[in-house]
């Protein structure tokens, strides 16, 4: 399965599904964690509400993907059960790093063994534990921590717009009209409307909010 | 099994299968949801009731498929056993997005591992819990909502069709209507008959209702 | 598995199989349904019972089969188990349209997974539940009603032949000697005689009967 | 693991082995039934009794192989140790045609796994229930009754040879004459002895007898 | 796995290990059965007595092997095994072509499937029940039953030689050094000596008997 | 799986991955063991923190990797689990050898199965039992204990520069200052700081300490 | 897995893994056994005690390898943990004999199956039970006792010295020297000292002895 430069052929070919899904954004600051997600919605009749991109994972933690659709939605899927089983047993929320290294090791199976292929997906995870944090999974099962990061096509661009203009003691408000103002400019500028934009937000004591339509108009 | 660019080859063939299938619509509408599928009878002694294209998945629920024939009722099957089997364990009636989903893991397992080849069907669910619904499943196992869908071979021009002429406050009688001719349309005109259409709706306090062939004439 | 048209190669391989066996052919009248088999009998002391074509499933099942021998024998020992227990668990008899998916369901999985080849036979498998039902399950798993049907080498000009002859109204006695005379003409005329044809009927009431030799003559 | 034509190439293949096997044959009389199998007995210290062609199943059941050695022991085995069971099980003798598709079925199982070859062996398995009876089981799984038939090397002869001097009404003693004698034709004259002979047969009232050499001798 | 030819490509070549394995020979006679092994001992330091190629199987049983070490020793223990299962359960001893046949088919399985390789050893395996036997067992597991026999790869001549030279009733000395004078023949005469030869005898009354080096001097 | 020449591709393969992956050093001292390593962190708005490479895996023993990330990140969580294990069991701590052993078997494990990959890490594990102790565990499973060793890209120059450099009364800050020095040299210059080099030492009495980043920059 | 000619590919390959390994050596003399082992050190600042070549496998038992060092240290775990079971099973000591064919047979599986690859070491396991004992084990499984017996890159050299100058009546000092001097000659001269050089004897009353680097000088 190796090449010969080792290089996991199957990981880097997952890598290009990735490459070409809808730019997923997660930043934090110092009140939360912010997702904006785009949704590459090309359908006139689809209804945007059921193309979600980012996602309650508990009440302090959300995630959105970007890469192959049904890769993602399970991952989401594994990352609940994953918490609620952990509730259940310690009678305590997972700390956000944990989350991220579970969901890691389920992707890390799917590149070790014969008979699966890796997923498609890269990961961004974050929420508010002792304090904000931001996780990415990418499809070599790679985890890493940011302050903010994307992921998907508009990665390159949007990451070099974050490194700019990203500062740490930026307002959530702010966060998420930098994040807006990104996925403008790496998407069809034209396109982009309260329909295709899922934005949420995690803050201490509110927990995850995903907001409706209506509150996403003001950031256009 | 990924190619270099990051698509799965046999995912890519299997839509292949569907896009030759006869053409299936959904529509969404105030009332309630419409299935409108053509079957694509061949045999002059075939028997039009025996190739059943749009299934009561559950009392509020349909389904209907394009693609390989075997492949649609099996998973028709499947989808009716969660559905009872939800039933029975939570004394409640799954929502329509929940069963979309389900089936849609299905779908993903079939594209993930090595000894096993992709679903080659896509699949329209409906129904109405809170209000209509409408999802579509492809064999890459991606789930999406929409106000009106088509699959199989009609597709691209159905489409078209339902973006033009589709109206979220359009009856359910015009809805059959406009799905009916978008069948003429796609399919072989001199061949649209009762007998080579299935029709069915779901609507709220009606539950799923599938039309006798005498009630399909008027449509035609 | 699949071609990049969307075919299962080894299903349409099998399908070759299916198009080199003698030909059985099933009719629907009001009176119950027919079958007809040809027994491809070379061997001149081959006892002619030993090689049967068409089948007691159930009371008022029969069933016939076309392709290689082993898997349509084993298929026929599937349906008959089948039915058995269902009796057992539900004291009823299978509906013909369920033994027919049933059956569909296991040669659909031959077509799924890799380490094992698809059924290399068409099965037409027929009875009286509230009224006579025909079905044709092919090695692509694919399930059909047909008010007459043909399977095996001599289907196209038998189909062409029950297209024209064929009569909802027809009698039973009619019925078979519309059967004898397809097989006639596309087996090798001057071999067939009461030891290379099955003859089988199943009514309302009388059940599955399958004739003895010199029931057979007349018919010739 | 289908070639383009239908056919399993691994079970042509298989066949090849057996048409390589010294022949054996099998004859049906009113009395009962009748086997002659040749030894390739090349060794001169070979012991000629452990190299059995002819082998007691049951009571009144009996078989032999051409093909591979130790496949058609291990068939024999397997068809001993099934009647055995159906014996404890029921209280009652299996039938011939039982015992010949449940060993059929082993035999398919063989051509329808990736993991697995094909027996590569013919078997004529015959006996005495309500009548006497033949089956010729092949390495496809193919079952089929007979009034006499012959399987490996001398197959094409042998059978030409029973078609032409078979009687249906013939004594038993003819019957073993007839098969000598064809053995005779189709092996290497000069070696046919009462040692690379078996003769076994098996009568209403007698049961299953395999004849010692000194009995075998009046037929050479 | 089967060639065009019907031939098991991996058996065969697993035959040329065998090939290439140092002679063992087997000679039944009336007092009982006599195993000479000729160890192929090249290393000046080897301990001969801890390459042995004759075996106790059982109480009156023997048995030696030509080709791969570790096969031949494994099947040694097998062999060991079932005898002493069979006399736990049964009080009683196996015959010696019990044993025989319950090792082919341990060599048949490893013939049968994709995931295992063929055995490349040949077996002698001889005892005295109610009278002397002696089978040779090969990778294709072929059981046959021989008065004298030799495996390995002075086959071809000591085949001749016992052809030639074995007398029925010759005794059990005659036998030891017909047997020595073959592996003289066969292998390299120089290296001949009570070191590289094993000795066994199995009489009745007195079981099996392996011959201190001290007692093979006389033969040589 | 090997090569002709005796070498394993697959993990031939692995190392390459490992000799890109970012330089990790141990080194032992009288005082106890340190490890220090750089984090290749080229993404400006990474969380140093996260992107852990040195970890505690029991209160007297850590270990550190390079290679793939999740491969590293994997069996550090499996070499915690095993002494956490241990501990309960055993109630006491495992030597640092014993759990160098343990991991290696599950590196050993992936490279003799076909269906799994090799790991592509090295690891160092060291720590206090008796005394100081480092082992170096590679991509083959190989075992190794050193006083001083690096892994990844830097390991040739690194392994020179502790040669010359390394001496076995050296305090526990000059070690420290020693392996900076060197990854200095082997990564690039302008980019080591406090942020992407993690330092842990473990001493006897004080056991597995961190260095926070303000307690690393005396080093620089 | 058979090549044309009988060899087993992977096995002659694993072979050429155990040619390039250090060279270990096993002799026997009457007062017990003794064994020296080469430890192939290149890194300077490598722990000579932590790469062992020479292990305590019972308190009367000891092993060395050549070849892969995780394949060669997990048979030695192997080892260890058979004997510890026997001894708990049994309340004995396993054999010298017992335990090389117990591990002989773990060789083996890894030769007959397509999903592992065979273990690329030779193994030496000796010790004193009624008299001093000396087994070599190889990749093809092949078990064989020895007086004297090498394996690794210096085997043709070594077995050559040893078949000179090793005499039966020698005692335990002068075969450690006899050894001593041999891996002097086989490998780099220059290299051989107290840290690269693996002593240990078994003697009957003393058990395994493993030496200490200071009484290794006096043999060099």
């Amino acid at each position: 399965m190796f090449a010969p430069d080792g290089r996991l052929f199957q990981v880097e070919y997952a890598r290009e599904a990735v490459k070409r899904g809808a730019t997923s954004i997660g930043v934090t600051t110092k009140e939360g964690v912010v997702f904006v997600a785009h949704k590459n919605i090309t359908a006139p009749l689809a209804v945007p509400a059921s193309m979600q991109k980012v996602f309650r994972i508990d009440s302090y933690i959300g995630a959105t993907y970007s890469g192959i659709v049904a890769d993602g939605l399970h991952l989401v899927n594994v990352m609940r059960s994953k918490t609620q089983t952990h509730r259940m047993v310690y009678n305590e929320t997972e700390s956000v790093e944990t989350i991220a290294r579970d969901i890691s090791e389920e992707l890390l199976l799917a590149t070790q063994y014969g008979g699966i292929r890796p997923y498609a997906v890269s990961i961004l995870v974050g929420g508010v534990d002792k304090e904000p944090r931001l996780y990415e999974i990418d499809p070599a099962a790679t985890v890493a921590g940011y302050k903010a990061d994307a992921i998907g096509s508009g990665k390159p661009v949007a990451d070099e717009m974050l490194a700019k203009e990203y500062k740490e003691d930026m307002g959530i408000d702010d966060a998420i009209s930098l994040c807006v103002r990104i996925i403008k400019k790496v998407g069809d500028k034209q396109s982009i409307s309260a329909n295709n934009i899922d934005i949420a937000t995690i803050k201490a004591g509110e927990g995850y909010v995903m907001f409706a339509p209506d509150k996403i108009g003001k950031y256009l």
